[in-house]
């Protein structure tokens, strides 16, 4: 049976979750990606290279973020923030968020650092989706 | 490393997959749900109750499914699939395309039937994406 979440059930989830798919909007079409995240309860967190979502994020500042946890097919929560793209530029803030990621995703150490040398490297983007809205769905 | 696939491994992994997400533009906000799909090479089929998914697509037609697949965090596949939303109202085609969800998702089987009555109910929408670009990222 389909059911609404609570505000409380969804953002529970989000919490509990660490990989989303993020939406935005690039050129008036949607785009979704894969990310890893985290919800400190105000705002989801993450980091990306310089890319088409950031491009998109910058031009159109609304994204969402979609988690779901699928026990089977008809045993699945999915919600859903949505919220404003903001990039973090200052440096202390910048590195807490990525000691935060790499705190929940260790295997992004050797990627990050072979790559951009995690948080000190200009081409690591930080940014927030500050959280104004959550939904949920599930199956029970 | 990262690297772009070949458009041919991107559609053989959207072709390959059945759980996708879906993003499409409700109010000028991305919005992203998970969907049962199958892909035939030109077009991704799925269907849907009525609600939030099938307002936005019918106000605004531009959409995306991306599909991933996901060894672990350093080896993993990502393609998405642009495309323009048309709903599918011929009631031999809606058969055709439940008969082919129903064959890929027998669990849908029970659900449907209880909810809907499968495609012979009005309330089952069945719809196309029709794909005219498709890109993909792998982390190898």
């Amino acid at each position: 049976m389909l059911r609404t979440m609570t505000d409380q059930d969804a953002r529970a989830l989000l919490r509990k979750g660490s990989v989303g798919h993020l939406g935005c909007v690039f050129a008036d079409e949607p785009y979704v990606v894969p990310i890893n995240y985290y919800f400190d309860g105000r705002a989801i967190y993450s980091h990306s290279l310089p890319g088409r979502k950031m491009t998109a994020l910058r031009q159109h500042p609304r994204a969402c973020i979609q988690v779901d946890k699928v026990d089977d097919q008809l045993h699945w929560q999915s919600a859903i923030a949505f919220g404003s793209f903001e990039e973090v530029h200052d440096e202390s803030e910048r590195a807490e968020v990525m000691r935060q990621l790499l705190a929940r995703f260790p295997m992004l150490t050797a990627v990050e650092s072979q790559r951009t040398g995690a948080a000190r490297a200009p081409e690591s983007l930080v940014f927030r989706i500050q959280v104004d809205r959550v939904t949920g769905v599930a199956e029970v």
